[in-house]
């Protein structure tokens, strides 16, 4: 095994962050990592603002939960997936943009491409880092902080600095339950892959000191209760109102 | 630099491969360390089919492009968004799965996370990749081919083998083109960083031995001709017909 995938395997969500700064040279650098992975026919759909200003910080950090690690890190990046750039070269040209889902689809995807190898190359420099899709329970507000116009559609936050915990592995599915051949399997091979997962995670829940009924409930449990109530319902009409078209 | 981050800005997307196999102990661990990354409450929202069948790679193929990569790599896997599971767990619990755009847009970039990470590992190994936007030309048709069911979203395909070229390097946007401090930059900003990036653009094209209109029209143009016209208009109708909520 290679020191890339060494790193990889490593990963963990870091919550907890010393004081130090991220140095400016090595969050260039990862951003020109970022950019390194591949993009649908270069459209480069993407971009990351820089949060440095405390009172946003503050302000962010509590629309999105509240969760202070977005006050308390040295970096804090909201990512978006960005067309901006696309609709003022065709308002120049004297176009109309004229995108639907997939353009959408597009900039989401580029921009999860472009935040992960972000991540990985921060914690290959010894940094750590959590994904924050809690900015999405406000995102008109967020616009306001940080004057993000048409076009541009704010995806997760990305929090990052030095490490203050070493947070225990959380197991993941078993490879044989995301990896299949040839057709999708059956509806009790899927569940069994959960049914089996299930054991797994109870004795990562414990391990950890979780409460009893989390314990009992496991992945599956958290699962139901977690899709049976619709999450974030203004979405939709919120990136439509920033000019997405999502049919 | 590191290794890791030098590998990735040695990212180059590979369309010609060697006849020689991808070992299958480096498929599963390409897998483990797509799942190692980050995924949103551990949600896992994604899975990989792994399409061995010569004629339904055929037919992969015809339906993306023709792209005959697709044929002729030693692997190729379709990425999806998977609520399949998490459905099949509220059914079992009695239990409506009832989500919308949030749970779709979470699988989009939960798949996109896990696919970055094995790109990166099959690179560290020495195997070239590509994605391939391609295949959402035809959903319904890939959907047949592989006995796709409710929940599950194909994103994109993933060509993995030996490399057999070595093609020059794309240039990107200028790192202050993406990287913003604070709130997005004005129309001016966003167009002047277009323009620069254009030079580039013209003498990678040039390089290449690109066409002397397509030099001319240069990365711009190249978006504008993209944008102005409706890329696979029927991707939201498709989804939607898979069990999604885009709204």
């Amino acid at each position: 095994m290679n020191e890339t995938i060494e790193g990889m395997l490593a990963h963990r969500s870091i919550r907890k962050f010393t004081d130090e700064p991220v140095a400016m040279g090595d969050l260039r650098l990862a951003v020109r990592a970022g950019q390194a992975a591949a993009t649908s026919s270069a459209v480069q759909a993407y971009c990351a603002i820089r949060v440095t200003d405390p009172s946003v910080r503050r302000e962010i950090a509590e629309l999105s939960g509240p969760q202070e690690k977005i006050a308390a890190c040295a970096e804090f990046l909201v990512i978006c997936a960005d067309s901006r750039r696309h609709r003022l070269l065709c308002a120049r040209a004297g176009k109309r943009y004229d995108q639907r889902l997939e353009a959408f689809l597009v900039g989401a995807i580029d921009a999860a491409l472009f935040a992960q190898n972000m991540v990985l190359a921060f914690e290959s420099m010894g940094y750590g880092t959590c994904y924050i899709g809690g900015i999405r329970n406000d995102l008109p507000r967020l616009d306001k902080a940080l004057s993000l116009p048409k076009g541009v559609y704010p995806m997760f936050g990305l929090c990052v600095g030095r490490p203050a915990e070493r947070p225990s592995e959380r197991p993941r599915l078993p490879v044989d339950a995301i990896l299949f051949e040839g057709a999708y399997p059956s509806d009790e091979r899927v569940l069994s892959g959960a049914d089996a997962y299930d054991e797994t995670y109870r004795a990562y829940l414990r391990q950890r000191g979780a409460r009893p009924a989390q314990v009992e409930r496991s992945w599956s449990g958290a699962m139901v209760a977690k899709f049976e109530h619709v999450s974030r319902p203004g979405l939709g009409a919120y990136y439509a109102g920033k000019g997405a078209k999502l049919d």
